[in-house]
């Protein structure tokens, strides 16, 4: 069993992607996939007159504002039209599949981060009406219940909170903690870019190996929306998974190829 | 068990839906909820440069021009922003709700109308490039599945056709296929007056009981989208469900005042 993200950055090819999961899943391979919606939402959200705004921690990492109306549009992309025209496109090619966001039947639950701690014009601000959080608990018992009975999750954020809020989290992070819940052997990050790049956006620089105890080492590399790839890699290893890899989801048999060993792959070597 | 429609008209009030399901729940009564969104559906498509078009068949009945376009706000609006609402709403009571489309796991499935035919300012004119329908399929192995394990089902259109398109159907008359399906013994139809009125909008003139059989003379009573309920009805009836109640969805305790008889009950009497 392994586990697909699919990232949500322009350029990824969702039909190549369907054709593959499709291809796999024949061929009797189980799966669960994990999405996200990044570059819709922000579209959408223009559109709706509320446009994305993207802070920066005080850990450097950047992520998006989320406040109760983003929340909704984000809702409306990630599980609205991203969800179901996935679902569509793999019910089109014979995959039986259901799409669930974080919310339902509380898959995805974990902690509301009551202040986020920002770094604006290098000064540090506190935002407190911010809806994001991290996945702390995965609901394995419903993905093995519709595992059994045949279908495929497609599962997208928001997660729940403790308290039942709605709450943004990273996609590739919450798919870590899927795969680690899960027990998963391989997750399998597909984004637009062919994986991990020494000199960004050089596609030509592709790091096509890192040692699992070697990753740490990584974390300047990765530039841009990657971080967050490389800190849910590190999440997943010390979960305990044994293979990352980063792929391209741009070309045809991405998913095949990825498995194949094309992409970044963080590998635990036989001595660890 | 009972199937509970919730209506998408302004004016319903989610929140006293969400309580009256929570305290029923509670008390061990098991149910499927299936919801609509054509108010919000409305507002967003228009907001998003693609206002909403509404056509009108030529036996009479309304429903909303469905292009693929339109199809994608849809799903944004009802698969999104209300199913995850109400997924939410009803998590923060205790309540393990899972929303899903008729996409998921081919929940519901249907024909689509490859042609649909319109009376526009007086004439006859054809629409090809429609995705609406209707269900003919229910998978109730799912609903089943979910039920069995202490989730409550939130439905909400579209289905999908045996081509696997997404189509816009019906939600009054999508609830009557479930509850059909799902051999229940009530469809509650929440919406936004207190059920059907002699003369509407007048609303001390509701009906306040229908025998079944009597049910077809009171069609040409139903005003505007009332008409798709009595249609839902009369495939209910038909299916063998033996009772059916229009209710107002803006009352506090509004299933158990629409289970204590309020509102329009249509009823299959002793002797038939």
């Amino acid at each position: 069993m392994f586990v697909l993200k699919i990232g949500g950055s322009a350029g990824i090819d969702y039909d190549l992607i369907a054709d593959d999961i499709a291809r796999l899943t024949q061929e009797g391979q189980q799966m669960i996939v994990v999405h996200g919606g990044s570059a819709l939402t922000n579209e959408v959200a223009t559109a709706l007159g509320h446009p994305p705004q993207f802070v920066t921690s005080v850990s450097g990492f950047s992520s998006r504002r989320t406040d109760r109306r983003t929340i909704e549009i984000f809702e409306m992309v990630y599980c609205g039209q991203m969800n179901k025209g996935l679902v569509e496109k793999l019910q089109a090619r014979g995959v039986n599949a259901i799409g669930l966001s974080g919310l339902d039947g509380r898959l995805w639950e974990g902690k509301r981060k009551s202040v986020i701690k920002i770094v604006e014009k290098g000064r540090r601000r506190v935002i407190r009406n911010d809806y994001t959080g991290k996945v702390e608990k995965v609901n394995t018992a419903l993905l093995n219940t519709l595992l059994l009975a045949g279908y495929l999750p497609l599962l997208t954020p928001p997660a729940i909170s403790y308290e039942s809020e709605a709450i943004n989290v990273d996609g590739d992070r919450a798919a870590a903690a899927t795969a680690i819940a899960m027990e998963a052997d391989t997750l399998v990050i597909l984004s637009n870019v062919p994986g991990l790049l020494k000199n960004f956006p050089d596609e030509s620089s592709l790091i096509r190996h890192i040692p699992a105890q070697k990753l740490d080492t990584f974390m300047d590399v990765a530039q841009d929306r990657m971080k967050k790839k490389v800190m849910g890699a590190q999440e997943a290893l010390a979960g305990g998974l044994k293979r990352i890899i980063f792929a391209d989801g741009r070309v045809e048999n991405p998913i095949q190829r990825a498995l194949a060993g094309e992409g970044t792959v963080i590998e635990v070597s036989a001595g660890f």
